[in-house]
């Protein structure tokens, strides 16, 4: 394995949260340097936790560079998919733990998407109530957005995400080399939540992904960097001032409450997570436009965006009966909800977002027109 | 049911933890007392957590104090024992939770023993990554320990509370009248931890418990009151130095590098908790005095109130070809080890702790000592 030095002008998106600060390393190259993993103690045990698919591509390049760093480093390759992302799996990486005696200094580093670092995250949480752990993201996805801010969690069958904690990892190292493998299917998934940081936040953002959506998606290095760098700017700026999500933080959920109920509803793993925040984006953007915070114009605009990422744009149909009372019933247990009361995350206006209640028979008529 | 006003001089240790400080309460009566649980929001729905012992006994009496309090007040019984303290379980608290609608904002409130409290205290981390919780312990040993300083976990079936996290409740309320109902075992297996509180750091609560071990034993109101209080006190003090266990806390574990083995060993549940502590301290001061940290003597008068208590203080044969190995091999799991080495909760002189690793051999000859 070629060992390629990073240079002094590896970017980095500091995340500013006091004593849990950390940063986010983004280039070329970084899974095979050593120094891009400094944040983490050395001389411990390590464990990468990866999943099957990733590990015959990126487990050896990555255990070569934490060797000079950790007195042994074992790896363990987890079932790829959502479906897999509960608390059988988990345990998997407890069982690894403790079969090789793992103490409260043994560094968990997660190599793969937004499954095995929301996973290895939660794993990290808990094991001993907390040991040190690192962000290595595979996928678009994670890279701009699961693997920044803390968030872990597993899924309970009513409900995705239902259990986990805010542990924040020492550091992300997102390199951009990785992408070159990632299926197109699964670049599109992230590519969603690239876009999403556009009406939630930043339109000059969205103007320059509209610009460059081919570019993207043909994996064009300096587009990709730039929309990894920007994406993680955002989101850091956003999780700096709300960590534990008691407000602001939940605009990054633009999209994410009517994506859930399609991911729930379909069986996790049927539609890939981004899959679902793209329809769920186009149809939060229709809400948003019935409760006049953006026109038709501009919905009609995201959608032709989400489009040209190769993205879904309708829901999927997730009860032949009553497919609108579906996804009622399953986006009342969503996280932001109160009460009883769902609370959509809606556009009020380009680049701005709120978090608000809608009442049920204008949500009924936009997944009606929605779905597919 | 008759409502026993609190009164204004309900003893209230504080535990400081900055924005995550909380009171413990103690007092009689405080079960049917709405205005103890006023450290808790008011108007969201609620889940009583206990076992199928306590719910009989006290739950219809919490939930009555309650109803003012919440919108709903829904409750759960677990299985009673440490058998069950495991991911299984926990997922039963889940499975409610969602069943009932619950929200970021619904409180759940532990009433039991130390494994209630544990895992419901697990579960508040948990649950859509955070929920408020309030601990009404029931025994002797939750009051005095389990239940103050946040440390909630499961066990896994490779080590006892390998799964939890440092997670802080609202309040603590202790009422004695509770423990009228305690078996004599449970009680005695209480005074372990009260015990505990001497040797580690104050020798004047020591002489105390000595002079008042019957009175404890047959339940003296003044007696228990004193005991809950003064444990407390001196708990909170040393959480309040060291809240995740970084030095100081972990003198709080005196006896449980022992007694976690013997509970492991023989399968959860078989010893209890306090049980397997009372043994174990006998064992750390054999084992603190062939380091010159006390004299024989010292151990004498520890073995001597232990057995007083009601209590064993020989460890147990949990494996009949090397007994000493398989303690080791069980200790080694510990979370206080540091890369396979196990260190130990030991008497530096009366009522001073330090906490350090010691020679296998010299640790064989204890446990051949000390095991019946």
């Amino acid at each position: 394995m070629q060992h390629t030095p990073r240079q002094a002008g590896t970017p980095c998106v500091p995340i500013d949260l006091g004593e849990r600060s950390y940063p986010i390393l983004i280039g070329s190259g970084l899974l095979a340097d050593p120094s891009a993993f400094d944040a983490a103690p050395a001389g411990t045990d390590a464990l990468v936790v990866t999943n099957t698919t990733v590990a015959p591509l990126y487990g050896e390049r990555l255990a070569a560079a934490l060797a000079p760093r950790h007195r042994r480093v074992h790896q363990l390759a987890l079932p790829d998919g959502e479906q897999h992302k509960d608390w059988a799996t988990l345990n998997l990486i407890f069982d690894a733990l403790l079969t090789h005696g793992a103490d409260r200094k043994t560094v968990l580093y997660a190599l793969g998407g937004g499954v095995v670092g929301d996973m290895t995250g939660f794993a990290a949480a808990c094991y001993m109530r907390g040991v040190p752990f690192v962000q290595v993201p595979t996928t678009l996805l994670a890279q701009v957005d699961s693997s920044v801010g803390g968030k872990t969690a597993i899924n309970h069958p009513l409900g995705k995400n239902m259990i986990g904690a805010f542990y924040q990892p020492l550091a992300v190292v997102c390199d951009l080399d990785v992408l070159k493998t990632l299926p197109a299917r699964e670049l599109s998934a992230g590519l969603a939540e690239v876009i999403k940081y556009g009406p939630i936040a930043d339109m000059a953002f969205f103007d320059w992904i509209e610009s460059h959506i081919d570019a993207l998606r043909a994996l064009d290095a300096d587009a990709l960097a730039h929309a990894v760098r920007r994406s993680c700017e955002i989101k850091a700026a956003v999780v700096g001032q709300d960590e534990r999500e008691a407000g602001l933080r939940a605009i990054l959920n633009f999209g994410h409450t009517f994506g859930h109920a399609i991911e729930a509803g379909l069986g996790y793993g049927a539609w890939l997570h981004g899959e679902g925040v793209a329809a769920g984006m186009v149809m939060a953007a229709h809400l948003s436009c019935e409760l006049g915070g953006v026109d038709a114009a501009f919905v009609q605009r995201l959608a032709t965006l989400i489009e040209r990422a190769g993205l879904p744009v309708r829901g999927a149909v997730i009860d032949a009966h009553d497919n609108a009372g579906r996804y009622l019933e399953l986006m009342r247990v969503d996280k932001k909800a109160e009460a009883g009361e769902i609370r959509f995350v809606l556009i009020d206006g380009p680049g701005r977002a709120v978090v608000r209640a809608a009442p049920d028979a204008l949500v009924r008529a936009v997944i009606d027109r929605c779905c597919a």
